[in-house]
Order: structure tokens, then sequence, then C-alpha cells
């Protein structure tokens, strides 16, 4: 027993000794931090992705860690307080709370977890059309009115707002596999990891892109040092430039046109 | 109606012409698998990290859907059935059944979701040590001495299996900030992203290295095209050479001695 205490106190020790990223964070807490208070809301609905839902709660729940007492994040579903199923017969997670769309801060819209196409009961295109005749769509209609919220989503979490129309004109990504989809129902599809697109909405292409979606928002809204702190905790270094319509347009060679058909 | 019955379909067959991945999978079943069947199971334990568990739930999971009906994954506990709290006050998950370490299969050890140093109860060492005094590690060691299971870890499960002499002389990674923890625990540390060490033992580093784990292991146990069509669903490509002692050795520079003190 004495000596696992003893290897326990090394290990915290050593760990301590080691943890650049954690001190870096504490050290200058008032200037590292942009925001007065951060609130995310991730959003469930039945057959969500549980990776595209949990890799963004993830990064914001290392953000609070690391910027103590400065962000919160909890799941939401429209329906308010439920237990919500995961897509492919995953687990359950439980909505903590209604989506409030008047509350400022993130919302997080993830795709669902299914088969890449068909009509049958778990194919993604018939799950976020189930999604769709919920009461979610019309709540982030009136998120992305209201500007103290920015709306975030991830994979089939564009195509589900764009299918109700929602992304009508607007530069967004979403799965490769979607792309085509995404343009057929009005948005303006990007080829980039991640996209911001004017005014307060971030999309992100497949799956593991929830993680870049949330680094960048993190940076945008906490700065560099604090989602440093979090690649650094998670071992992920966030990929891609977020685009944006702004700078310089690169020369057109006619390629863009055929990427998405 | 009509017109979003209309943009349904067109999403539902853009995306069955944009599905590669999906195609070549169901493309010639029986040459893709090697396995008969496989079973992996997930353990959770109170103060688990979310990203270290799910993200080989969600690669194993998409297997058995590219792979119809070889890989099944469920979700387990020391204790059985039973919800199980994530940490950092994260939502819980439902243990579907008992860890079964007689079942042949992979069985993945995610690590724990915390203040990575200290003494607090939210603090990793400490949650790994109150895993630790469960009937867990009694488990995985079980497991470990079955030559039909491969152990997986990601992150603090390494350290999670070090702290009880389970990686003695075992070469192994976790997350850089554990490093010098899992040598004073008695395991050879090796700096690579996903370390395969005979017989049947595979450790990750950080969290998000549970990704690259997990395609491995699908690689190894149902070949390429598989774990290839979950990179493109997912968009995410495995990093990293996968360490053995095998093949061979570098040059000693004595850097590496350096790196891990």
């Amino acid at each position: 027993m004495k000596k696992i205490l003893g290897l326990l106190m090394a290990i915290s020790l050593v760990i301590s000794l080691l943890a650049p990223a954690a001190s870096a964070a504490s050290a200058d807490k008032k200037e590292a931090s942009k925001a007065n208070s951060l609130h995310v809301q991730i959003v469930l609905y039945d057959g969500f992705d549980l990776m595209d839902a949990l890799g963004p709660y993830e990064v914001f729940a290392a953000a609070g860690m690391f910027a103590e007492g400065k962000v919160s994040v909890e799941l939401v579903s429209a329906e308010g307080k439920r237990s919500v199923p995961s897509g492919l017969k995953g687990p359950a997670l439980e909505a903590q709370a209604a989506l409030n769309p008047n509350r400022p801060g993130i919302i997080v819209v993830p795709g669902a977890s299914g088969k890449p196409a068909g009509n049958s009961e778990d194919a993604v295109p018939m799950i976020l059309r189930q999604a769709k005749n919920t009461d979610l769509t019309r709540l982030i209609k009136q998120a992305l009115d209201n500007k103290n919220v920015t709306v975030a989503t991830v994979c089939g979490g564009s195509l589900l707002l764009a299918m109700d129309g929602l992304l009508k004109d607007r530069h967004a990504v979403t799965n490769q596999m979607g792309m085509a989809a995404l343009k057929a129902a009005g948005a303006i599809p990007v080829n980039a990891r991640v996209v911001e697109d004017d005014p307060r909405l971030v999309t992100g292409g497949g799956v593991t892109s929830g993680l870049d979606v949330a680094l960048y928002l993190v940076e945008r809204e906490l700065g560099p040092r604090i989602a440093n702190a979090i690649e650094n905790l998670f071992e992920y270094e966030r990929k891609g430039t977020v685009w944006r319509a702004e700078g310089m347009m690169p020369t057109d060679f006619g390629a863009n046109s055929a990427a998405i058909r």
C-alpha cells in the first residue's frame, strides 16, 4: 500500500512537472480570457452521431477546465430533458435541458450516424429528415436570427439546416459525401474543413472536423493559449484554414466548379 | 411537401453516387473480411474520458456497418450493467454488460477526464487510483493472460494498467504528460502514437489517439479496405507508424534517453 501511495505521489509530481499546457493556461488568467463567460449548448436528436456531438463537447469542457469558470457546456434537445439515442443503435446520452435559442453563446448541431445512403430507417438521410420534422429547425432558425448566438454545425448537421432552407445562399461545408446535397439544398458549398459565414455561422466537414470547429471557436472566444492547451492535452492539432469570404480571391482555374458537381 | 420529398430523393441519390467508400466496402465482401467475427468491449469506469472511449466505439461501430454482421461493439463495466459517469462532471453512459475477460476479441480501456495533475477528486491521478481499487484491473489481468484477447488502451488507460503492475517491462505509450509516470510504474515508454507489444497489447497516446488505435485494429482484424472506408467517412487519416519491437533498430544518437526523463 505504501509502495502504491509512493508511486501515486511520484506520478502526480511528475505529471505536474510535465504539464506545461496546464501551467501556461493558469498563468495570467485575466489576460488569457477575452470573454466574460461562454455558454455552449450541444444539441442532441434521435440518431445523432456520438463523435460529432462529443468531440466539441469535450473541447469546450476542457476549455472550461483551463479557463476556470469562463466556459459552461451542456447537452440539450428540442424537447427538453430526456434520454436521446445515438445512431447505429449506439448508446443514449441524457439531454439536460431544452435548447434555448435566446441564450447567448454557441449552439452546436451534430450530424447523424447511420448508413451513408439509402431509404432505410438507419440511413443518414432518413434520420435527418426525422429530425427536420421535430421542433429543432424552428429553434435553430430563431438562434440564427439572434445576434448573440453563433450556430455551429458538424458533418450532417449542415445538411439538417440546409434541408429546411436555413443555409440558403450561405457558405458552408459538410461531410464530403454530402457536398452535392448541400448544394442541391441551396447552400454555397466550400471545400474547407471549417467554414465561417457572416453572420455567426460556422460549419464543419466530416465527423472529426467537430474538433476543429470547436478549437476554432475556443480560440475566437477565449484566445489561442486556451486552444493550444487543449490541443496538447488531446494530442490533436487543428487542421485547415478556416475559410471566410474575405481577403484576396484565388485565381479560378476552372477546377473548383468541377469539384462539387 | 412534394418539393421536400424531391429534395430528399435528390440528396439520397447524390449521396449514393458520392459514396465510393460504402460501395468499395460492399463489393467483394467475402474477401474483404479476414475475421469470422470480432467482438469489442469498451470498458467504462467512474470518471472515464468520453472521447477516449467513444472514438474507438464509433470506429468499431462503423466497422460493423461496413463489414455487415462481422463486428459487434458494446460498452461494459467491471460491475456490470450500470450508468457510468464520465469525468469533469460530464454525461453518463450506460454500460450494457459486465466486462468479460474470457470473451475473445478486443478490450479497450480508456483514460480518465479531469485536471491533468494534483490530488483533488477531479484530478486524473485520483480518478485512475479509484478505478484501480475496483475489480477492473483484476479482470484486465485475466484478459491479458487470455490468448484470444487483445487489450488496447488509450491515454490514461495505459497508466491505469501500469499502476497495478500490469505493464511491467512492456513497451507502451500514454498521453505525453504521463510518459514519465508510465516509466516510473515499470513500463518501457515509447514515443509513438500507437505501440503494439507482443503478446496482444496495443497502447495509444493522448485522447484522440484512440481513433488511431481503433483504425489500426480494424485493419489488423478486417483488412485495410474497411479501415480506409471509415477514414473517408470520418474525414480522419490514421497518424503515425505503429511501433513494434521488430525490424532494424535506429542508431541511438543519445537523444531518445533525454526525451523521457
